[in-house]
């Protein structure tokens, strides 16, 4: 892995920036200069002062998101700090512009205030057509996130919680096609309790998952603990555990079809895996280090195993959902992305696969298989007009 | 003028927006991804939690500044709100990009409160290297400003104080050279007692001016009215009318040789003009109309004559400042954007014309001559160095 880090690191000397701003009005000229500055300018201004919507058509805000972090958890490296988090901000943006076409702005904040973070935001907004949050730790992820959907028109969503909770319920979808399952008879395991593991509980339940058996690092998420648990934790156990049943990861193990790991605390090891019901599925998500090591999981019986690594099959990857979402959220001006469209956008990266082509090892498209940025648009921009929350 | 106007609303349509995002860093396979993103992007955010300032090596924020606006003091239209701002913020990054091949992103924000400004501007500020203040009202301005740049270690400026200063004095300094006037034996009127006047008569005077004789729409700054007068006319108090003079606009422009106009309600007539000392300039930058017509200021005996607009000689334009002063400042990391910098970037644009080519109708460069912005970056670079106000 070093040689990576120190290509990576040379790579990042030249960029100076893996994005930078480019002039789409080209100024040569006096009358380039009178169109794109004075006096032409006062128009489009006085337009968007009558409607403010005019904003759509006459500036960037239609084709620009924010991607803004605190740099409170970034990667695996933890609270680096706002600058330390900015070559991740500018990593996300230039995701966004090579697989989505979508622009998108790097912004790193020197607060860790929630309410701070939201008043900046909301100030951010009207230069906007969205708000990706990003590398914002949890549970205070989760508040600042749903205060921003609560108070402003424009999309806001946090990759972290809702990227990887569409991707993986994208995955199972086809490898419950392949494996004949149905989900309402399936018991699913989630290490993790945090933001990623919140959203994947709840996108999987909407799907019409059975029961869901959720571990953080203490144990399995039951009434018994409930005292500990911050509002996140509390919220999963209302969606979880339908039987309140206080069992081992081992135990747990043992009546599950599924499991999906998203916290580095969740090790499992080659006898829980053997443990499971027939026609297992096994994610593991951890990163850089999976929970369970892809062929011993295959080894232990898994039948569809997928980790967030891109050296194994079924890479678990974000960049298969925010660039689309967004692209279709701001192609029908949509105003908040509900959890509709982001079941939609799952149906729409699982659907990248002809049924004939789904394998154990080819569950999920590959972020750089044509058209999954354009699939997932259109399923959320659909949705979108569907729901009716565009403007 | 109707012309310009539709023309502009149908460029500004096409454009949808006059900036975007450029993607330095191409991903097209896994190794890219490697690089540009995980896991190879850990790499620069553990250098830059080691050392912040290493943020400059391996990211944007050395290239690019925000040009920042609450949408209250929009061209001539007022208080329009952020979101129509929005079109002159982009036009402002299109002139840093074409003009300086300085990255800027225009941000409009929905608060006119000057404490939270303050605060947005201060919680955005580790992922830009400067800070462009735009079109937010007097004498709030002067305040955010102030503040910034005291709490911040990256250069603030605002452009519609200093950038008009700058020029303005460039002018001033080749006209001089011109008609061999000695700035410590001229009296000045400035008409406008808001941002711009304020910091132009601060550069004047640090540039060694006799006596200013400053208007507001009522009249003469003098001690008389001291009680009716903010903070910024207080200090234009202190730094002008040496005798504590009560004058009416004709008296004192009887006692003047240069007439500097940056408000639309300072309207001059011929008789004023005529009535001024030998040698008379005239600067009359109201836009769109002047405070007197090009012509009419030379018929009625004004040597050197400027206004606003490209369709005169000498025009004072913003434009030939504010790319430069950005270009230098990040080029050296300068923390500061001092007084004395601003007075180098004015002797900079004045250098642009030899001695033997300045005439009546050419004592400042167009905005289009080859050099200009390099010119005022190196006399900005080379002055931070000087005063070691850099990282």
């Amino acid at each position: 892995m070093e040689n990576v880090y120190e290509r990576a690191l040379k790579a990042h000397e030249e960029w100076k920036g893996k994005v930078g701003i480019k002039a789409k009005a080209e100024i040569k000229n006096l009358d380039d200069l009178s169109l794109a500055y004075s006096p032409g300018v006062a128009e489009p201004c006085r337009k968007i002062h009558e409607n403010v919507d005019d904003a759509y058509k006459y500036t960037w805000k239609g084709k620009t998101v924010a991607v803004v972090s605190d740099g409170t958890a970034v990667l695996g490296l933890g609270d680096i700090g706002p600058e330390a988090a900015l070559p991740v901000m500018e990593g996300k943006s230039a995701l966004f512009k090579n697989f989505g076409d979508v622009d998108a702005v790097p912004i790193v904040l020197d607060t860790k205030d929630p309410d701070e973070i939201i008043a900046v935001v909301k100030a951010l907004a009207p230069t906007f057509g969205g708000i990706n949050l990003e590398d914002i730790s949890a549970p205070r992820c989760v508040e600042i996130e749903r205060k921003l959907i609560e108070e402003l028109d424009i999309p806001v969503f946090h990759d972290d919680q809702h990227g990887t909770a569409i991707v993986v319920l994208a995955g199972l979808i086809n490898a419950f096609k392949l494996l004949k399952k149905d989900p309402k008879e399936c018991t699913v395991v989630v290490s993790g309790a945090g933001a990623a593991g919140s959203s994947i509980i709840k996108l999987i339940k909407q799907y019409g998952i059975k029961n869901v058996y959720t571990f953080d690092s203490k144990g399995i998420i039951c009434s018994k603990n409930k005292d500990r648990y911050n509002f996140v934790k509390k919220e999963i156990l209302e969606m979880t555990n339908n039987d309140d049943e206080d069992l081992t990861m081992a135990e747990a193990m043992a009546k599950a079809d599924v499991f999906l790991g998203v916290s580095t605390a969740g090790i499992i090891d080659e006898d829980m895996v053997k443990s499971m019901k027939e026609n297992s599925i096994v994610f593991a998500m951890a990163n850089p280090e999976p929970e369970i090591d892809y062929d011993l999981a295959r080894k232990a019986g898994a039948k569809v195993v997928g980790t967030g690594r891109s050296d194994y099959p079924n890479q678990i990857n974000n960049v298969l959902a925010f660039p689309g979402i967004f692209k279709g959220a701001l192609a029908v001006r949509a105003t908040k992305i509900t959890d509709e469209m982001k079941l939609a956008a799952a149906m729409g990266i699982a659907s990248m696969i002809p049924d004939d082509e789904i394998t154990d090892e080819h569950i999920i498209p590959s972020a750089f298989d044509e058209g999954v940025a354009d699939a997932v648009a259109k399923a959320v921009a659909d949705k979108a007009k569907e729901q009716n929350l565009i403007r």
